[in-house]
């Protein structure tokens, strides 16, 4: 058959034009995103190994010599995986598993290279748990003892953990759970038991088929069924020999989990039957119990959100990552795919010139930029809290827990709705499973209600704030001794916002200064209401008058958290400044685009929330300077940068640097060959093995078969 | 072991508990519900079976009776379905389409029973796009000859038919499509020829490997190379006799689609080779080629809207019926849940009780109740159209095309929307896949982007209202003849908004007017603004200043459309009035209720787009009447309603009448009996089947003695 592939080759020609219309130097990008460590605390288990600092060009070509490795080895070739069922999945993850240890001791690569490596595969495998929840948990809490046996075997996966929290009947409330950890003084062990159904151990990942061994969240308790709380246990689950379940433990796989997601991980359940363990068994860094029965306490409680803290800051890498895959593979596709009316080539009209169209892709892109460089702050501001940690010094955990509560629930909401807005901007053929976005939400979607429900984290952030408020406003505390989290509150004793201009719409000063008079106007406002609020409740401990507050927790904490945010982009933009001036490695055409990323950042941060700055009355104009309303300059304002950012896109998004095979997307392909390469991705569809379907002799054809004889009947019956 | 199944347990109690305190009467409201045609559209295929009219109880009866044939039926069973494979998903859904049409032969079902056993079914199957797409196109356009010969063949499913648009470069923009049809004078046929890669048919249900017919768009191309545009064509594309492909046809399965959705339906793509179809294969009806290849014009081009108007009807009556399948699972669920916070009974409190969590879930609850109202009206619209249409009058078509449209999109984004939002409100257990919210999201988020994308559709909803708003401001056309779609542009000369009291808050007509001076403030900023916009547009036709139309269309759109569900459903409430007054099914105390529910569906309605409303100030109190300011009085008004309705919100759900098969859903079933649930279904999973599994020998053994030979080394290195 004849194939004029005029639009398949169109595509190419359409990539190979946008990147010639780029001002950037897309490398130079490139290196300023890779430098100072761009994996933010994901690497942080190894901190120790990122004081050798290599510069981003450096860095960028280490990930590029992995990339190449992973993507030139078959284990973990891409090609099935949309047609394997879960176990296939399972079976698959555990091979990929295997190999990334196997080639760390065959080339030789450190445990960071290690991590990059499972960082590029992107693909969830149960090991991830072992390494971010497991060994963290027990190497920093289990007793010397404990500690000889288990340490080495932890570090280098000669045993496999899971870590056991949550309970088919309980979440993250750890003080509700109901497996018990009984002393018994005579024969000094704890009896581990899951005394009812809703006590089984439920979601924990590898836990299902794959984990060897365990800590175990359960109560504590002492002789004469004093009951302590929730404490942690190490346990053995299986046999090291055949794998097979130790005597009084039962686990299993929980079942599929929604969209398809985590298909490679065994996230599993768990009960036990008065299991025994030795006393020593028990991790007591903290909290323990002496022979007789007598309980320890812990010197700090505080201690524990240290890995609350490291697990939501990864967590902010990881969605920062993630909405820049999600601009590349979206912008990429836009940039190629022409619908709709003709431009004066005579073609359709690439769909990235459509206002509808970039105007939600570009600020996917600003995000991105901005969450890589917030997600390196925190990467910082959590190395300071470490090492004061370990001298004693708690003063920068609150202030860390107070901002990566807020982090967390900002990184996942936007992660999570711009992998899907992304999908959808790519019309019809973004259903496709090779579009490559669908898979990225279906994994990581959980993360707006796993380590903290964003519902209702959002109210610790507004605790926090409210916190510091009352000290404000209550005992004059001096507003120059304030947090980071709550800098904003200095604005208590300003007068009012500025009033906008043309040129205070382009300066992010203007546009952080009324991001953080927002949150000012909503924190005071919910304050008073609390003061006002009645203060009868129902039976159940609920307020039938609450509605209006738990609204307000989410607007409230979004406020406090975009006000935060801000203030950190104020920082970024200095240090741009700086580089600027120092000549470093961005040049100043790059400066000048990435500032304008910031910018695009700050106005549809506050066109998001305009309710809130309308309804306090937040955007004034300086009627001598502009003559529309605020809204509509605000508007405008986004329109021009848009504009001016457009013919970069493409630049910006080749500078996050993914490999095709990292991708893994028929739409988002570097050379732009989105409709041949789904043609190519189809024809590998098992399916399409046959010509005529298995289907076909046993359901298609007595189909047809009953269908024309009912329709010759009928047909008989229309003649008579 | 002993098993103290008391969460589990417990979750039986809550629910009987909760049953206990509902004050309507749920069957009253379930027949109410299921009243004149609950299905909507869907079933118009059979349109004059409906006018057997069956009371809602009957047919309520009706339905149970098809939900226990398929229930009980193993062809139909879906616990296997989570663990199945894509190719699995595809064979299991032609046995189910073979197994209906057998159920209908045996049992004697009416079509319009098979259609209903079909929806109950709720499996995307590929014979439904030859009963939605393939059948009526064919039916309504081929010629006598060609209906003599197929008609019956058609209706009884002698033949597979799919209906071949869209391509794999070309989407909803027809006149863009590739694929020729060339008129070949000489021997009076046609010649189907794909010309280059990106003309491949591409996502057409059925297509791949299912369909023996199709129906296909193809530019129609007359002697001397003259291009009429698109038109529709007949023809065979496999065997009747083995199911092979005919010579010079291709097609295939162009793969799984995102979160394995559709996975039963075969989309696929075709290419033909200069297939020779006989010249009365052109669906001739309107549009027709003499022998010698003169072009015969269409009579009325707009009748061709007439099944974009059908398509997009049957969607919002889906997606009320989805809306209402997310209240049913989440509330149920979270009636069952206790999380958090002790109550005076020492357990944890029903997550329910939560207003984060019952500010989410009650106005799902609200939307179902007013679009299932809204489908039912629709349909009523859309005979009195095909009535109309059947006598030549098109005078009705332009107004359900516009108000489908609008309907399209709200439709589908709200329930595309509550189906993640409700997932997301279950916490963990959400992400597990037997939820039994993810499939129906997987299944349906598509409708987002076909059948008009939303951020394309929305345009023509706005230029529908702008022409209507030119019409009454130039022409001084009088409103009172103003179609329903734009009735609120009457307001266009009345002063002001009303202004609002506490009373106003829960009075519905007050909340309805709000909604459509909105519209008329959108609307006239929306005309004032084009007027004032430069006309410069950049080479490639777009404007740099169309980022303000772009986010404008969208929201112009929605007030839109918003303003007319409002016209609607204060069209339901006088209805439900004067129901009440007839004393017919609905009681007095259950009218109450549903009333409340219009109410929060209004007031959630305008806190949604609460900028909109503050911007053009349209939210004013009467200051003698009410203290605090409008947001405010509007959330504690929203609070009020929610707070009344949560004792009913188990009933209103239970009455949408889903049974326990037909959700499929662990955490939504009727007895609360969610953890069990989770517990048995969990057992099922094929990973469950060795306790040993196969990856161990092959992938987690190594690993494991790897790490353990690394270990030791590292503690003999340690030692020294």
């Amino acid at each position: 058959m004849s194939q004029i592939m005029d639009l398949s080759t169109q595509n190419g020609v359409d990539m190979e034009n946008a990147r010639r219309r780029i001002t950037i130097g897309v490398e130079r990008v490139t290196w300023f995103l890779y430098s100072e460590d761009p994996f933010g605390v994901i690497a942080l288990l190894f901190a120790n190994l990122l004081a050798c600092c290599v510069d981003g060009r450096d860095r960028w070509l280490q990930k590029q010599k992995i990339d190449k490795v992973l993507s030139e080895d078959p284990v973990f070739s891409k090609t099935g995986r949309p047609f394997q069922s879960r176990k296939d999945r399972y079976d698959s993850g555990a091979r990929m598993t295997n190999r990334i240890f196997e080639l760390q001791e065959s080339l030789g690569w450190t445990p960071e290279e290690t991590s990059l490596a499972e960082f590029i595969l992107a693909e969830p495998l149960p090991i991830s748990l072992h390494d971010t929840a497991f060994a963290p948990v027990f190497l920093s809490q289990a007793c010397p003892s404990l500690l000889a046996e288990y340490s080495f075997l932890t570090t280098h996966h000669g045993i496999f953990g899971a870590y056991l929290q949550t309970e088919l009947g309980h979440g993250t409330n750890v003080t509700s759970l109901e497996t018990t950890a009984t002393y018994i003084p005579e024969t000094k062990e704890f009896e581990l038991h899951s005394p009812t159904l809703s006590s089984s151990k439920w979601w924990v990942g590898a836990l299902g088929k794959s984990a060897t061994h365990g800590v175990v969240q359960a109560k504590l308790i002492l002789p004469g069924g004093k009951d302590m709380g929730p404490h942690l246990f190490f346990v053995q689950l299986r046999s090291l020999q055949d794998h097979k379940l130790l005597p009084g433990v039962i686990t299993g796989d929980i079942g599929p989990k929604a969209f398809g997601g985590y298909a490679s991980t065994d996230n599993g359940f768990a009960r036990f039957n008065r299991v025994r363990i030795p006393k020593r068994y028990m991790l007591s860094k903290f909290a323990s119990v002496t022979d007789s029965g007598e309980y320890v306490k812990p010197p700090h409680a505080k201690l524990n959100y240290a890995g609350m803290v490291h697990i939501r800051a990864g967590l902010v890498t990881n969605c920062a990552w993630l909405m820049a895959k999600a601009a590349t593979i979206s912008i990429r596709y836009a940039t190629v795919r022409r619908q709709g009316t003709k431009g004066p080539d005579g073609l359709e009209v690439p769909v990235i010139n459509y206002p509808s169209v970039y105007v939600r892709l570009l600020p996917i892109l600003s995000r991105a930029y901005v969450f890589l460089e917030l997600a390196r702050k925190m990467t910082t501001s959590f190395n300071a809290m470490s090492s004061r940690l370990a001298t004693g010094d708690m003063s920068l955990v609150a202030e860390l827990h107070a901002t990566t509560s807020g982090l967390k629930i900002l990184g996942t909401t936007h992660c999570i709705a711009d992998l899907e807005s992304a999908r959808r901007s790519m019309g019809g053929h973004g259903y496709s499973a090779f579009s490559g976005l669908a898979n990225l939400y279906a994994d990581y979607v959980p993360s707006v209600t796993f380590e903290g429900e964003n519902y209702v984290l959002d109210q610790q952030t507004v605790r926090a704030a409210l916190k510091a408020f009352q000290a404000i406003t209550t005992s004059s505390m001096p507003t120059s001794s304030l947090q980071p989290s709550v800098r904003y509150l200095r604005l208590l004793i300003e007068e009012a916002p500025p009033r906008i201009t043309p040129a205070s719409l382009a300066d992010p000063s203007t546009l952080v200064l009324l991001l953080e008079w927002r949150a000012v106007a909503l924190v005071k406002n919910f304050a008073l209401m609390l003061q006002r609020k009645p203060t009868a409740t129902r039976a159940d401990g609920s307020n039938p008058q609450d509605v209006e507050d738990a609204t307000a927790y989410q607007r409230v904490s979004r406020a406090i958290t975009e006000a935060f945010v801000a203030g950190q982009v104020e920082e970024m933009l200095e240090e741009l400044n700086a580089r600027d001036r120092k000549e470093e490695k961005l040049g100043q055409r790059e400066v000048v685009i990435v500032k304008k990323l910031y910018t695009l950042y700050l106005l549809m941060t506050i066109e998001t929330s305009l309710a809130d700055f309308v309804t306090f009355d937040l955007l004034r104009v300086l009627s001598s300077e502009i003559s529309s309303d605020a809204v509509s300059a605000l508007r405008y304002a986004i329109a021009q940068v848009c504009s001016e950012l457009l013919p970069e896109a493409i630049g910006l998004t080749d500078a996050f640097g993914f490999s095709d095979w990292e991708l893994n997307s028929a739409l988002g392909r570097y050379d732009g060959k989105a409709y041949q390469t789904l043609w190519e991705k189809s024809q590998l569809d098992p399916l399409n093995e046959k010509e005529v379907p298995d289907a076909y002799e046993e359901s298609i054809r007595p189909m047809l078969l009953r269908g024309q004889r009912q329709a010759w009947k009928a047909s008989c019956r229309a003649k008579m």
